[in-house]
């Protein structure tokens, strides 16, 4: 019997009979300590299981239980494991086919007449703890793939057959724990007791391999983590975004709906959400004016001509709808609000002098998504871009940069936006544009950064065809990161509708574009904005600012006087005065996050105040209307300055 | 030879020999001067000329020189005497086609090789005041048509005999006047000297025919009056009118361009035009706002179903574009706004107690137009219409279209209408709807004018099929009609689409709903507040309210200070720091119809002032940059309350 050497990166090596289990090897090789947080291997790179044999001269690398790696083989095993529960407690009634690890959990599709219920999640639940208490070692087995075949056709789980016999090798490998066996790569938890912390979460529909031919499984979701307390997080992270979800808080307080009838991904604006809309629409505008933009409106159809000129029926046709016909000339509805922009620009001569210009637009444009991937706000058929181009100078380049990161996160500021990320991207394989351009182009970029002192990390050759480009990601309230700025570079839409200005020279030259959009898009911007103020906006753009609420009937004449006089001095003030109870009043007030409750009874109705409660149930001292409102104007002046 | 009785209707009659002609009974039934400013009269209400000879007992209307029918046949005989002196100019090259009177004028449509000059009409004029001079008797003549056929073939005159072929009367009749014979049915003036006041207006090609297979013709269009003042009146207005043009001053102001690469009837807002549209767009919802009106924003397509559904694919599909198709459903451009509404309604439940529910939108919509009807702003193929849906009870129907009429002309006259007509359309023979509902809400409609203290017009039977409607017809600063408020009850949708809230008695109901648009569109309305301002427009709405100009370079720096304090304050200042003389700063400042120009010289810079010259060239004394900004706020103030 011959020896090897097994060596751990970067640290310890020793000689070892050939065919030693890698669990062995490690009892030599690493500390007591590092070896009770290993629970699988790369061997030169190959993930394998801690029994493994060891059969030549090998660079071993532990996987921890802190690594990625690690809790992804763990939700794997999870996965094994709730297969196994799941198939002790349903019995031969129950077919598996596939369960991996994946984001955040892992999963199982199962085929079983009955539907799963919350009752089954704690059966289930409890069978796998029992699994778990009785250690059960997961031992790997390799076998001929007709052999496998001839199994699992025996056990009459169909798909584990219809995989094999897609398969190409001929030696298969079966991983086993107690009973349950299962078609596997692995490589797996050494026994079931390393389990620790673990939950169902929830069970959905699923066509086997994606086709909505073949069955329609149960997929169960669960997940899993090496301990309790990194669980419990988890679990709360989900019920906070649970509760943040846009979609739920946009029905509750009435902010946007989408209707069947009218199509999926298209956004109805409700009354709550349209005044939001505007109120960040008016915010938008207002910043742009004082910050040398003049807007633009333009339509949202033209000629299909305009969009073969641009480019955009060649390389983006795919996300363009069908067009349609007015005296047999095609139309398009618009992707991009670019080329009406170049319209405008081309209606006129233009010299060095006027640059640079800044146009902006809150331009309404429309994209095919697939049915599937529609989401909500964040993921629509029909959008509004805060879009705008500048057309300057060479030499303007990196002050116009400049201007708009600044202008950027400026704006993101006051919508909370304080955490980001930034990537520039550069010159792809294929570009359009001179080299003198891109780089001209990407020195800029990279200055104004630097001057702005931004961070930011190069995503080397991700930058698009027609120019370099700086994106930014904000980050939400619960650490999730949300794609949203993009400022574009642009070398082709230029040359392609041949535009041009005098320069100084007296000759003409070719202007350089920037595109750029802040929020991205309205829809997803306030998509985002739901889920991180969890519908609780900031005074300035809450819908509603302020309900009065009497105490009896007695009071609403007052009520009513206090309601004018507050909308008068440009308080958006609501009344409750139903004959209710004051305290559930209340709750329906702070249930639709309203800022400010004004309560009304006798005391302030004598004294001509009103008693304002916040929504955090924060109360503050009677105050005059009048003091009132100026605490909400200044507090919204302050909300839009921050 | 017997005697026949010729009376004037309303007045004498007497007995004449039969084929006594029209003048000469007139000289005996009607007084002198009566019969002077007689040209023609109507015979038994057809009209006939003086010289016609009088057959049997008749009731004779003189037709004068100041009635319409008057004006028509002197335009009707000019374009003869036209048609006479082109003919005598350009002898056998011309062919002549048809020549009617039309409103303000006439116009006779020639086919001639060469292209008519200014220098043509010049010398038309001349030698039609020659015919005029000659004071030639316009005759009658009536022949077979046959006879006629071959007379005009034997002259070459190819229309005419086309004409005449397709005509089924045996016998026609030609008028004479000098050598210039034409193919008409008259009547015509007694001869060419009655024609005292005329003018050629303009030339333009036309179709044959209005067939564009057919030859093209020129259409020579001119105008007539029978005295010289009335022209001169005319002629006046139609300058003015051309200089308010909209779509000379839409680009020489800078307000909006339409560009035949993106498609005719779509509008491209340039800067200073959508400035314009939204400041009228943000008082259009302050407005709205303030008189309890909620914003929503709604989809530009939707599935073809929901046009079934809502009946405009059957009742209005020729105004819609041909539909498009995402994953195989179609879709179609919206021509409306109001199902999007009606999905908005239908996404919650509704209690009588919400109601009046007044949801308004801007909402942009496409129809189509044909390319030939397009016209600037006016007439558009993509407009937004300035849109409003109320849902109410009909106890409450009454005080809604009150308070619409209320924001209507609080709207209108802040926009400088004050003068309008009012139209009532009631029940047309085809209707929706039972005739209770119908009763009602056409009394609702004319109790609320009558205590709005408006005067209207009732067209009987001239509703639209599902309801009474209100229209509003805004008269301009030339004095000219714009349709533009419409107020409408529909019976029809809320049908269709099933709309129901619970009533008082716990019971389904289904709702009330009023279509309303005040401007109508906002770019036919911009359209017509161009032409009515002149493009001057209210300090209020101006794109630019202020101008800094500086006299020398000197004072460069202390305006682009004011400029900064300026913007500070909220005003709407631009600076043209050029070097060039005050004077043609000054000029092109109010080419630009900018309201103020602040000229900065060495003094207003020592003293810290500005001297402000408005618009019209009065001046003010110098003031306080805050004292300018003040002034500037309070006009606009006082301006959206006129």
């Amino acid at each position: 019997m011959s020896e090897i050497t097994v060596s751990i990166k970067d640290g310890k090596s020793g000689q070892f009979a050939k065919g030693t289990p890698v669990a062995e090897a490690l009892k030599e090789l690493v500390s007591n300590k590092q070896r009770k947080q290993t629970l699988a291997v790369l061997v030169d790179g190959r993930p394998v299981d801690l029994s493994a044999p060891l059969e030549n001269d090998a660079v071993l690398e532990p996987i921890s239980m802190r690594s990625d790696l690690g809790l992804e083989i763990l939700r794997h095993s999870a996965a094994h494991i709730m297969a196994q529960a799941v198939r002790e407690l349903y019995g031969e009634d129950v077919k598996v086919a596939i369960g991996p690890a994946i984001e955040d959990g892992f999963y199982y599709d199962f085929d079983r007449p009955q539907s799963f219920t919350p009752d089954d999640f704690e059966a289930i639940e409890k069978k796998m703890a029992e699994i778990v208490a009785a250690r059960l070692p997961f031992t790997r087995k390799e076998m001929p793939r007709d052999e496998a075949i001839e199994y699992f056709r025996q056990q009459g789980e169909v798909y584990k057959v219809e995989l094999l016999e897609e398969m190409e090798e001929d030696t298969v490998s079966l991983y086993q724990q107690g009973d349950f066996v299962d078609l596997c790569r692995g490589p797996h938890l050494p026994d079931t007791s390393w389990l620790k912390a673990f939950k169902l979460l929830r069970v959905a529909g699923s066509y086997w391999r994606g086709d909505e031919k073949r069955p329609m499984l149960q997929r169960l979701y669960g997940t899993a983590f090496f301990d309790k307390k990194e669980l419990k997080k988890y679990l709360n992270r989900l019920e906070e975004a649970r509760k943040r979800d846009h979609r739920r808080l946009g029905k509750e307080l009435g902010l946007f709906t989408i209707s069947d009838q009218i199509g999926p991904g298209l956004i109805l604006w409700q009354p709550r959400g349209a005044m939001l809309r505007r109120l960040i629409e008016d915010y938008w505008k207002e910043e742009h004016y004082r910050h040398g933009y003049e807007l633009l409106y333009t339509p949202h159809i033209a000629r299909q001509d305009l969009w073969k000129t641009s480019g955009h029926l060649d390389f983006y046709g795919e996300n363009m709808y069908s067009g349609m016909e007015i005296d047999e000339v095609k139309y398009q509805l618009k992707p991009m609000n670019c080329p009406f922009h170049i319209g405008i620009y081309k209606s006129q001569k233009h010299s060095y002098r006027e640059f640079p210009i800044r146009w902006c637009e809150l331009g309404t444009v429309y994209r095919y998504e697939r049915t599937g991937a529609l989401h909500g706000l964040l993921r629509v058929r029909g959008f509004t871009q805060d879009d705008a181009h500048i057309f300057c100078r060479p030499d303007q380049l990196e002050d116009e940069i400049f201007n708009i990161i600044d202008l950027n996160l400026h704006i993101l500021k006051t919508f909370g936006f304080a955490d980001y990320d930034v990537y520039l991207s550069t010159r792809p394989d294929k570009y359009v544009g001179s080299d003198e351009h891109w780089n001209l182009s990407t020195e800029a970029l990279k200055s104004a950064m630097e001057k702005k002192g931004l961070e930011y990390t190069i995503d080397p050759g991700e930058g698009v065809f027609y120019g370099p480009k700086i994106d930014i990601k904000i980050k939400d309230q619960l650490g999730r990161s949300w794609q949203c700025s993009t400022i574009q570079v642009d070398f082709n839409l230029p040359e392609r509708f041949e535009m041009t200005y005098t320069g100084e020279d007296n000759k003409e030259h070719q202007p350089i574009m920037i595109h750029r959009a802040l929020m991205g898009s309205l829809e997803r911007f306030i998509g985002v904005l739901i889920e991180h103020y969890a519908g609780a906006f900031p005074l300035w753009m809450a819908p509603e600012q302020a309900r009065i609420l009497n105490i009896t009937d007695a009071q609403a004449g007052y009520c009513d006087e206090i309601h004018a006089r507050l909308r008068e001095a440009g308080v958006r003030v609501e009344k409750d005065l139903r004959n209710e109870k004051l305290n559930y009043k209340i709750r329906e007030a702070q249930l639709m996050k309203v800022p400010y409750m004004l309560i009304i009874g006798d005391r302030e109705m004598d004294e001509g105040t009103v008693t304002v409660r916040k929504r955090n149930g924060e109360n503050l001292p009677p105050m005059t209307v009048e003091a009132f409102a100026d605490m909400v104007h200044r507090e919204c002046e302050e909300g839009k300055q921050a």
